[in-house]
């Protein structure tokens, strides 16, 4: 038996249930979790801004320990070490057709017969799919990754969503060393967004948000300036990533940018009025704007090898707000969507 | 002395005129014109849609001859072939420092210094810069192509503007092959990337207009389907080249792009109202839009070398309305008014 959240609608309370753990299919992997944190999109869905298929296990960035490996699981993790049982683990979000033309394109979040962890309805032949939850099976075509023991799970588990976005959205950037970033929206994506492009040799890092303590917040995360939102930025820059979502911030993110600049949107994966654009100002100042929901394997790998040399570097703890257990659930999400703190992590262990 | 079109503002004629040619300066090459033809910015200017400082000699789609060489002219030209006097040479509507930021970063078209063939004022020390003239004045660090003389003159006209945006265009697209692509607006560069895009090895070259004879004139230049603008496209294409300027085009130019699409927005170089973008769906379908204006000197070669091996494969000649000289120069721009034919060339010879 294995214990898991049951999460039903906005308008019921979480439940904890029990079931038994079905016997590994062709490809699959049993994990036990060791820790979950609460991403944006489950208070989303919490809410009810976005609507899931019920009864579902919310919660998609996770770790664990592998527990159990089933007939033909795979040998390898996706930079080449082999998969034992008791390898401290993370996977990505999705799962996908390898074969699909999107995945060899590099966007495999999109591919045929697409999976996504903390994202699908529980039936009789799915189950354990999400984060809040003892255990997680992991599909065939599931991108795993071994982790250093050493990386604390609280940290780990914000590898296979917030971090691997943040790479994402900083490949198709471009080259960052010796360019000018801002960052719109101080949220945990933004703190990683700072951390990484510092580390990558930008030679600016502008953070912009509405909430001044998360600004001053991000000049430990390697923000070079900060500024209000509703501040004239003194200076243009070369890339924007933009996190928060918000259209003022969307279509001030083009008129900061220099001649031939990059904005990448991330934070608006969800329902809102349109975004006006000066298409004539695009054209003349050649300027690039590229969408991003989720991330790719490269992203993966990079995004578990920036946690595993700069947790020490940077104090991502002092961001995550501990003491939930699964039975806490319930009061988890709750302090979530009235204390608002960058995370919320709940101990499985 | 050289003859040239004067032009003031919209409200008056053009007057030709006689001017004694100037002692050539540091690295300057004289060319007398050969052909010229009106690009449609021209006729925005000419209409009072855009405002140049005046007077000015308009006219940037030019071919000419070398007549003289300057005190350390160039030596070479883009191609690596040495600049002599008799060779026929086109260059790009740019001239501009090559040591700044902005051309090292492949954009020399909005590089410091920057001065623009058929854009500029005439003054006491800077004249002869326009096309509606007998002669040009390339001034130091202009991008000169020599072009092969089977090359004819009024096909010659269109590289240093249309083709070579087109070029760019295809270039800020990434690969072809094989890839769907649609494109919108049949004027002379909707014809000209249609032809460009087939042979580049395009496994769907879709033009989309409003005018349904430009459409069936597409299918001349490369085009495998046409679809009438308010028609639904039955299929998602991989890129989009949009051309044609109007907002209703950019906005749906995105919702046929596939997962990873990508849209490069040429056409709008003018003032308009605002395009409307559902930012949550750039997003989540990875979708990027690309503003281009001009062109860099890759593009430029580029677009010798296809007009060069292609002027005989493409008809380009029939979408030309020959017949004008520098003294019908009123009208050949009624003309090109009144009869909105694909181009209109003034013979210089």
């Amino acid at each position: 038996m294995s214990k898991f959240a049951s999460f039903i609608n906005a308008d019921e309370k979480f439940s904890i249930k029990s079931d038994v753990l079905p016997v590994l299919n062709e490809g699959e992997v049993l994990v036990k979790n060791l820790c979950t944190s609460i991403c944006r999109s489950d208070i989303h869905t919490y809410q009810g801004k976005r609507i899931e298929k019920s009864p579902t296990i919310l919660g998609h960035e996770i770790v664990g320990i592998i527990e159990q490996l089933g007939p033909h699981s795979p040998l390898q993790d996706l930079r080449g070490n082999e998969l034992k049982i008791g390898d401290k683990v993370t996977w990505a979000i999705y799962a996908s057709s390898p074969d699909d033309t999107l995945s060899k394109a590099a966007i495999p979040q999109k591919a045929k017969d697409l999976f996504k962890y903390g994202h699908e309805q529980i039936t009789e032949t799915s189950h354990f799919h999400g984060g809040l939850s003892e255990h997680t099976i992991l599909r065939k075509n599931t991108p795993i990754i071994i982790l250093k023991h050493d990386l604390p799970n609280e940290i780990a588990t914000l590898i296979n969503c917030s971090v691997a976005t943040v790479a994402g959205a900083i490949r198709l950037a471009g080259p960052i060393n010796n360019k000018s970033v801002a960052v719109y929206g101080t949220g945990m994506l933004g703190m990683i967004a700072c951390s990484m492009l510092s580390k990558m040799g930008a030679s600016d890092v502008i953070a912009i948000d509405e909430n001044l303590t998360r600004l001053k917040i991000s000049k430990q995360f390697g923000a070079t300036d900060i500024c209000l939102h509703n501040e004239v930025l003194q200076q243009k820059v070369d890339i924007v990533l933009e996190f928060s979502g918000s259209i003022s911030a969307m279509q001030n993110s083009i008129t900061i940018l220099k001649i031939g600049g990059v904005v990448i949107w991330i934070g608006a994966v969800f329902p809102q009025s349109a975004v006006q654009i000066n298409a004539e100002y695009i054209i003349r100042n050649l300027l690039t704007i590229k969408g991003l929901h989720n991330y790719n394997n490269d992203d993966f790998i990079n995004a578990v090898n920036f946690m595993e040399m700069n947790h020490t570097f940077f104090d991502f703890e002092s961001l995550i707000k501990k003491g939930f257990v699964l039975e806490d659930v319930e009061a988890a999400f709750e302090y979530a969507t009235n204390h608002n703190p960058f995370r919320v992590s709940i101990d499985l262990t």
